[in-house]
Parts: structure tokens; C-alpha cells; sequence
């Protein structure tokens, strides 16, 4: 199974994130591959996998990525093959992934389950982006506007979570999660006597 | 929003149900209107509605149901009027139904989700049957043939739980219940300022 949850910057989706990942062990955290160099203290094969613009464009051009991007000339892409190795290893992925990145999911029809974590309100979210005060007045209206942007894309979710309150937040995701085990199309594997009345 | 929740005779629907009624006061039970003669302590208007036959056909003709069947002679009806009054006055409904209104409901694209409860196994669906004791083994014979014959139709429902233990059955139910409040066909109507951003 996997679950893709994204949410605009500022939004408070790695703490949920985090939160499910504790409640839920047999899932796994997403790993992108990407050309951007280390930062200190990243390591790879935990935060990323980090790779060549040379190999990234050879796994490109094999399709083996999900969906891809290139921001700020660095390239990051989600691999299909190791997403399909956990999920033979009986692992179900969480991923963390953004409007571009679902869209693509979407194109190449992957199964899932997409959730969309929203601010109270959109002045809210302005006031959580200018709280991290590190930025000047224009960065700042950058990520505003692309937050903007972003939350236009509502509907191409399956959930709508507003994160009103961190804790009901969690709960809400966690239900979605304990759900989605119930699927049919998740459950319908692991009950073969219903395939086979006569 | 309208629960459906099926599941063939033995498998512990009702109490299901009740517990699920309790844990979430904004949803109602759906009342079936029926032309069968009301049994000792059954109440009008909480049990079933009583009506005619002549009643119940005109309604019939109107186009009133949402789905209606023949069982011995009598013929039972959901009202979809006496639900979206309900739905207006702001409450959930929640459908206790077999598989064949579910059918119904589906073709008249009713909005909903549709649950099926399972038993463990066919082996412990016959036992629980049998336990009942209060029938002959004919009587026994067509329940277990019936019970096998809706089973066939997993495949028209959202979700399957199978009831291998009552609270874990619950919990599952209310994870459904609980993540359906976050659709976001259901949930878009309280964000109104998402559809407006600009």
C-alpha cells in the first residue's frame, strides 16, 4: 500500500509524518534519489539517495522513477524499483511528496492513497510562513504564493486533512491509514477462502 | 454522508452497528418502511414505518426508494426522502443492508460508502449459525447457502472487515467512519475558502 501526503510548506506535514510512522511499523518512509550533494550530517541511504546527474538521467530514461523534478537545478526523484523491493519485503510506503510529484503518480496510474494535509486557513498559513522570520519580505511572498498554488490542487486528492490541532490531525491521518487496510483492494490478498466460495 | 453496512446473517452486524451508532451521535439509523404487520414491542417510526401495501406501491411509483424488496411476502423500502431530511437537518445516515440494496443504491449512484463485514471463515460462519440451534437442519442448510451466495458479492463494496474479534471489528469500522469524515468530496463543503483562492 502506499499513502502519499502532501501539504504546503509550512503546513506542519513532517511532524505528522513523523507521528505515523511511530504508530504504524510496517510502514516505510519514502527515500528519494537525488544530485544534490550532501548537506552535513545527511546520510546516504537514510535521508537520500545520493547520486550522479549521469546515473539519474539512466534511470530516467530506464522509467524507473515515479515522478521526478528538478528544483533549483538539483534533480530528485522517487525510485518505483525500490518502492516495489519493500513492498515484496511485505513493507507499505508512506511518502512524502509533493502537487508535481502526485500528479505524476497519478499519470502512471499508481495504486495509493493520496492525502492532503491544509492550513486553517490561508492567513494562518501566512502567519506560520512568516514565523520562521529567517526570510525577507520578497521569499516571502514567493512561498506564500506557491503554497497559493499548491492548494489549488485539492482535488486530485482522496483526504483533506486541516490541521487545526496537531494531535486531531494525527488521529485524522491515522484513521485514514487503519482504513485503508480495510480496502478491498488492499484486504482482498489476504482473505484467498472469499475468492473461492462455490 | 451514508454508511452501508452489509454482512450475511451470523456474522455480528448488530452489534456492530449499535456500537458504532454510539461512538458517533451525528449519525441515525436508516428506518425501513415495511408492509409487514408490526411483531410485540416493535414501535412504529423506530423499528420500521408500518404502512400499506397500497402506500408502499404508490410510493413505489413515485420513484421514493432508494432500494426495496420482497422478502415472504413483505415488502421492506429506505426512504430517500426520509433521508435527505435528515441529511438536511445535518446528520449522517448509516444503512443496515443486504447485498441486495446495496446493488440498488449503487445503480441509483447513490453517494456512500459501502462495508462489508466478513466472517473468520465459512467454517466458523456455519458454527455460528448452527449455534443458534433454534432451527432444523434444513432451515440451517439454506441460511449457510444464502450466507455463501451474498459473500460472492464482495466485490460491489469499499470496504471488507472480517469479525474475528468484536472490538477490533469496531475499531476498524469507526477507522472507516472516522476517515470518510475527511473525503474530500465530504469534507470540501466546510473549506469553503479552498475553492477561492485566487
Amino acid at each position: 500500500m502506499r499513502i502519499f501526503i502532501s501539504g504546503p510548506s509550512g503546513v506542519g506535514k513532517s511532524t505528522i509524518i513523523t507521528e505515523v510512522l511511530k504508530h504504524n511499523p510496517d510502514f516505510v518512509l519514502s527515500i528519494s534519489y537525488t544530485t544534490r550533494p550532501p548537506r552535513p550530517r545527511e546520510v546516504d541511504g537514510k535521508d537520500y539517495f545520493f547520486t550522479t546527474h549521469e546515473v539519474f538521467e539512466e534511470m530516467k530514461g530506464r522509467n524507473e522513477f515515479l515522478e521526478w523534478a528538478r528544483v533549483h537545478g538539483n534533480l530528485y526523484g522517487t525510485s518505483l524499483s525500490w518502492m516495489e523491493k519493500r513492498e515484496r519485503q511485505g513493507r507499505h510506503i508512506l511518502l512524502d511528496i509533493d502537487v508535481q510529484g502526485v500528479r505524476q503518480a497519478q499519470q502512471k496510474d499508481s495504486p495509493g492513497v493520496y492525502i492532503f494535509i491544509l492550513p486553517p486557513s490561508i492567513e494562518e498559513l501566512a502567519r506560520r510562513l512568516a514565523r520562521r522570520g529567517t526570510e525577507d519580505d520578497e521569499s516571502f511572498r514567493i512561498r506564500l504564493k506557491n503554497a497559493k498554488s499548491e492548494l489549488k490542487s485539492w482535488d486530485i486528492y482522496d483526504y483533506l486533512v486541516v490541521n487545526d490541532d496537531v494531535a486531531r490531525t494525527v488521529q485524522d491521518v491515522q484513521s485514514i491509514v487503519s482504513a485503508s487496510r480495510c480496502s478491498r483492494t488492499e484486504i482482498i490478498e489476504r482473505i484467498p477462502w472469499l475468492r473461492e466460495i462455490e
